[in-house]
């Protein structure tokens, strides 16, 4: 146990070998993570002083570093203990953790990607939201957006990585519509993902949710393991535009906020345009079980001075 | 003039208002640049000590960060002048140029890009050749990738950007099968671009190059000019697999290394298996007419003790 450094209550970086006040933390400018986006992260949270699935998250991380060609020289047990370090230094219970690993810097002159020695990055941040308070509560309001999601025959969006630029597009043709997410489809009539979720629709009381061109997301894997507990049908199948202009309840899924209802689509309601039974009933039982420690790896031995919310006592 | 920074010799970077050696560069970890590829660029090229076609490179940057809308508060010639002091700090008389902007970090909490304050970074490194000297007299091997380019129903190629893991992808398969570079297909049957560079191929006298699915680079379009110079018929079309199967000559465009010849495509002879006289013609041209001053905009001033070849004399 020690003290709470006041500086690290905006989150907690590990870069290097080193713990340091998220806001100092960087990485090179020559880093192929950034300069060619040559890089596969992976985002665990903390619930109520819990990681919640933190081994699952681990484990998709190292699939996806497999897939890109990269190695660490951590092991699965050493990952968990920084990203753990990490939460803990930033007095934070409830949080966002992200782990990152880069191709890293070439040496001069060098294009080969081979030649360079792949970087870990780490950090915890305060919670993040898609949806805030009122949008948990009154539901979100969604377009289907104009774009293409960028197809798997061009990058296995299994691997979980930061090309982004065709969801944040989608996000600024959002808030040009007066909503606040897009979800982006196939080119070929599906629907796939929007940024950082997934999507399901309920019609007469069973469930769907994309199966090509997402990411398989954790909260999306929970959703499922929820609905065989609860006895919820649930399709995992291709699943058109057309289904989700008629859906009678929408909802989204996603680290960053557990379940949430969408309840106004392109500016018409969803349904009742208010957040569904089946909506309403996984949302409360995905963060129900988390605080009765479903699995979950508890943070311990938090500083002394570090306040419940994670805010600095001194 | 000043005394040269022999700590510059491997490049020289321009972040948050100061210059450095590039290797003490860096990145916020939470720019969106990096954790969301939320980035664009561009990269001019210094030789014999003159940027070539600077002003181009500068304004194609500003449309892609107004096509991605971005802003920055440099003007044009602001941004000449810093990548051109980057390059003189650095006393590197063949240099590579990079200007970057990124969105920014996002205020604490927020997904929002628009709250974002866009960021501009720009460095000068040694020049860099996707071919080396004997690739360029012998020619370079090149396969055909299995990976599809991101479509621009997804993202608009146009817009320069860090969106790469396709093409990085497409670079393992060019080693695992002895070759260097990858070219990438379009999902139906047409050639598109690899990493860093356009194709052409040459039939009976006539070029084509790919209209579709590409970066326009800045290279392509100086091949272009030439061939007006040089009469050479040039078309602009879809160019298909087959016709780069059956190519009499096929070359690479880049400003990393300009004209480029491909003599091996799949482990088999392009054409003669020698650069082709076409392409042989438009390399010379390409960098006989720069070193005549052609597009060109000089470096002056470089530190007294800077040598011609960039290293440092004391």
């Amino acid at each position: 146990m020690q003290l709470f450094d006041p500086r690290n209550k905006d989150g907690v970086a590990y870069t290097d070998g080193a713990y340091m006040p998220v806001g100092q933390a960087s990485i090179p400018l020559l880093d192929r993570g950034f300069v060619r986006s040559d890089a596969t992260y992976d985002v665990a949270h903390v619930w109520k002083g819990s990681f919640f699935r933190l081994d699952d998250h681990i484990e998709r991380f190292f699939a996806s570093m497999h897939a890109l060609r990269m190695t660490l020289p951590h092991s699965h047990e050493e990952i968990a203990a920084i990203l753990i370090e990490c939460v803990r230094l930033s007095g934070l219970r409830d949080a966002y953790v992200q782990m990152t690993c880069t191709r890293g810097v070439p040496p001069p002159g060098s294009r080969d990607p081979r030649e360079c020695c792949n970087r870990f990055y780490a950090f915890a941040t305060p919670f993040v939201w898609i949806a805030n308070e009122t949008q948990r509560r009154q539901g979100l309001s969604m377009v289907l957006s104009s774009v293409t999601r960028i197809p798997p025959e061009s990058l296995d969006p299994r691997i979980k990585n930061f090309h982004w630029l065709d969801l944040t597009m989608g996000i600024f043709e959002a808030y040009d519509r007066q909503a606040t997410v897009a979800l982006l489809h196939d080119g070929h009539g599906n629907v796939t993902e929007g940024a950082g979720f997934n999507v399901f629709v309920v019609k007469n009381g069973v469930l769907a949710s994309p199966v090509r061109g997402v990411f398989e997301g954790m909260t999306r894997r929970t959703v499922s393991e929820l609905c065989v507990l609860l006895n919820i049908p649930c399709e995992w199948r291709l699943v058109t535009v057309l289904e989700v202009m008629n859906a009678d309840e929408i909802f989204l899924t996603s680290t960053a906020g557990g379940v949430m209802p969408v309840c106004v689509l392109d500016g018409r309601p969803v349904g009742t345009g208010k957040p569904g039974p089946i909506t309403s009933l996984l949302m409360a039982e995905y963060w129900r079980r988390q605080e009765q420690g479903w699995l979950g790896t508890p943070v311990t031995n938090y500083p002394i001075n570090a306040t419940e919310n994670g805010t600095w006592s001194s």
